[in-house]
């Protein structure tokens, strides 16, 4: 099945080619970026060199592209995205949608948090890309919002203890660590190795990052009640990957053996979701590079909290690998169909 | 001042040696280490070459040094370091000792988390050195526990807070980061360049770490009342520096302009920890290689949740550059006497 | 295909897992390591957590395995392989070799670098195995000594321009940079991340190194005639990757052009050598995680020097994955089965 | 004495401002900053909070700095520095360069690889900062061209074999390795983090780097004749520090006896260079953060080949703490002040 990469150049953008490259039913028939429009792809990036033969394109043709391709994933930035997808949406093109442009229902908070919607009236077609939790509905999706990375790595463990109502709904605190990558192809004196190498920093801590929102509003779907959330997010000095720290305050009658019960049951038939044995905790580089979430449950029973501990690869689960993961329910492909990779070790 | 360094070959030991020499009242006239007993400093670590003109001794010597030097660094390991100060005490010399050996005020909660304790006796002494807190007793003090890395990172943020009464004493996190030197020179695989390069991951999560008792022990003793702490470490993909997130509940009628009123009291004429202004975050870059601690506050109104975050070295302020202040409030130097060092950058 | 990986835990050993776990053609029916035998492969690395279900199991069992595999490959440090070797050998089974025991034709030269060989009678059988100048001899081997990372990182850029005549045989300078994995699971001070984070430095320089003489060996039967070779290596502060620059006197006739187009006739069809356009150089970013080795040629006409630039993965083109492509070779296998993959970008 | 920093926010100003703070004679009176002026240098960069209580000025005040300073370092571009150090010395401040402005005697190489040049007429009165070379110039300098870091790192090893007249003035290589701060705060793709973490790569391969011909003009100087190099700089995956190999044809009545005490000689009572015993080999952490350059010298025999291996910190010897080694040699401060810092060890 032919598909295409809008916004090919960028990060989560050069994650989609790698995957697909490697996808046994997709082939990528075309890569759009503004920047590199017309020069090879393998030219512009040397990884890619023997591995595509494709010039990039540039997204001016989104509408040429729809009698070209049965699917897209559109990888530009939020704002740009909402009218690619509108205009492939309106030829008929299926869209697997990395963008934010999708993922909040409520129109009032997009605009809140990012400005005018592009495209509102497309708002009520999406499906909120999280195959763990959507998988019904993704299998008849037409246009798939995929996932916040920072929102994929704290549902996942949250959900089965939400809609088991096994924890408070108020008090939950997110301190995620996110790999450098997260913030995409960011020209700032603060993204450079010579200043991030070695560091690390929270930044937006509290309730200020986009991925908040975004967080609740799932959160809240599986606990049937408003969820608040407190969140940190911080830099890594590290490429890839995202560990995030989930602290919770248990219900009062719920216990340690509930919520172990809860995660098992939700994950044991998962293929990408691995639940970790009592005693270990998960670690990036066992993820980096493939579609995994893995995930450890603690109970602090002293102090009456619960500690879910979970790590992906942003650019994997959090962001390209979770939106083919999507494209294959969507195409009624093998769900792990070209995402069975093993990270790198060492 | 004619001091020795006991362990001068470990992280911490190494990082006494370069500060001291550039300090201006203490000279190094022993250094001990077992392994590398006899062989002379800058052979066995090249950075030294030409800096520090002494063999490595055997700290079977530790009576012998007492006649050669008036105060003593231990960096042994616990356990290890009890019986040197012990003798080192007896023959008179003051000691700023860097182990855990004397850092717990109980004797059973030491036994729960060390084993038994080789010198008890001696715990009466000790001084918990933490400048911030106990400046008066350490002028005093013949014997200084210097903190561990992980309470000095958390402690200096929440001390104000918990002394000012305004938070509450249960349900507090820590969600802590550290550079992987904090583990000292562990040669097991996990800490290899290959195996840690690019990793991040949780480690005793809840209240298993050892740190976790001589955090609540000085915070009870702030706020007047028992506090607990929830408290995961994690270990970071650099060399040195630790960034920890503290999330706290507010008491009920206290404000953020009381808190960020009780840090800014406190911290005014402190020459080493910085509060940053009002919507900046602290990060590791700025603090590694030198004896600052960095703090930023954040209140999360929509949450009911304050975050302190706050950064240091973990072998600068939270382990040999705390120690080094402590030696200078003992001996009544220059309270930042040889601690002047601004971070590399870049 | 049924394969075992002999020394399974190792660097390479894991590599091969990672490969031979979407190789379409063989499946791992074993898998040993002396510390780790009985373990489920799984539990030791959460990498491979949910993707290979097998327990490491001893070598001592290296005869049992020659009934339930048909090809075995050796992963096992050098005078350990031999032995295995033969046992393997013996029962029929074709092997793979990625340790020193079989790349070296003189024993007298393998008693000087490696000492007593374990089995001299074999290595008469064994072919060198870099496929760019030995695929025929591979096509019909049975055993196949996988080139050293070194070696195989110089002779790809050397080959063409050797064979062709083009250079003096006589004061080529190696200068090689290498990721720590190359030097294995080593539980040495100078291995841990917090002491070589940051660091570089040349190591065994001159001709210390043990894949000197088998640099010297092959470059001699490409030349026609004794080559010799001063060979520096670096360790890189990365965990793989290697970056080899080789210096280079043109013979008196021979010019650039020449040389250009001896290097790109010989890889113009090759699948895992890219040779790059004027003005590139390679870098490891693009290599790392498969099995590219990039090159770049240079004529300083200026000073009468020729360079060329060469990398690929040490693990990968230099090891496990070269390892994977002969023996494909050996049974027939497309080529390239299993080695598609594209590096992480970024 | 007050002294100014004309280009203080870029890498090697700010390396400069960390000296000075700690330097027992100059004091910072002035710090220029054309992106940054008016801000608090401490809110700039938050490593400097606390530490200097300036805040950046426009470089277009350089006439105005005369009356104030009454040395001057000047960090700013080539091109861009040559018109202040005109301004600032025909105001009588002495001056030292870190810019390529006034390092190149020749004028038309000068325009050959940088442009126009504009200020010749102070090329004359510059003197080239190499304390180990030019010590006694430098003691009566008013103007200093502080060398390049390349040059710094090949020189050092190189001037005491080219002066005894040991080693062949042609078919030099240097093979050099620079951490990426030697780019400067430069905002492109290959220097971000995520693009340029766990990278390697040569550029510029031959002939074509700017330090080329600074390093055959020192290099020729010292031979007393034309002395030709062929040079490949290398990016590393690390913030600071440059490892050097120089690749050397030994004199035919030469031997390697005669190079370790030509070596030996010039170094013994030097500060800042540190020669290796026989069979060490220098590397970056040990000289990091330091005014250090780390020397050894090796004899491939075999192949009629010496190598010298050596290491400094592009931004420390390999800059700005060269340039306050001239600075303290321009004011006859003792040559060393400021500069005795130890690595960071781990």
């Amino acid at each position: 099945m032919k598909v295409a990469v809008l916004g090919a150049s960028g990060y989560t953008g050069l994650e989609l080619l790698r995957i697909l490259l490697r996808h046994p039913e997709f082939e990528v028939a075309a890569a759009t970026s503004e920047q590199r429009a017309g020069r090879p792809v393998g030219e512009a990036f040397p990884a890619l060199r023997g591995r595509l033969d494709l010039d990039f394109e540039s997204v001016d043709d989104a509408a040429a592209l729809a009698g070209r391709v049965e699917l897209a994933f559109t990888a530009l930035p939020h704002a740009a995205s909402a009218p690619a997808v509108e205009t492939l949406r309106a030829a008929g093109v299926r869209v697997v949608d990395l963008s934010a442009d999708f993922r909040l229902r409520d129109l009032d908070t997009y605009r809140e948090w990012y400005g005018e919607h592009p495209a509102p009236a497309r708002l009520g077609e999406a499906v909120y890309g999280l195959p763990e939790l959507h998988r019904g509905a993704l299998a008849e999706a037409s246009l798939v919002a995929v996932p916040g990375c920072y929102p994929t790595s704290a549902l996942l463990p949250l959900a089965p203890l939400l809609r088991a109502d096994l924890v408070e709904t108020t008090g939950l605190h997110v301190d995620a660590k996110s790999g450098v990558s997260g913030a995409g192809r960011n020209l700032a004196d603060g993204y450079l190795f010579a200043e991030l190498d070695g560091d690390c920093r929270a930044y937006q801590p509290g309730f200020q990052h986009r991925h908040g929102p975004e967080m609740e509003q799932e959160a809240s779907a599986l606990a049937g009640e408003a969820v608040h959330v407190s969140f940190v997010p911080h830099l890594l000095p590290t490429t890839r990957g995202m560990a995030t720290s989930v602290y919770l305050r248990p219900r009062f009658e719920a216990n340690a053996a509930d919520a172990r019960r809860a995660l098992a049951e939700a994950y044991a038939d998962e293929p990408f979701v691995r639940l970790l044995p009592e005693g270990e905790t998960p670690n990036l580089r066992s993820v980096v590079g493939t579609n995994f979430c893995d995930i450890a449950f603690v109970a602090d029973d002293r102090n009456h909290t619960w500690i879910t501990l979970s790590t992906l690869d942003n650019l994997g689960k959090g962001a390209s690998g979770g939106a083919v993961q999507c494209a294959n329910l969507v195409c009624g492909f093998e769900e792990t169909a070209g995402l069975l990779d093993t990270a790198l070790l060492p």
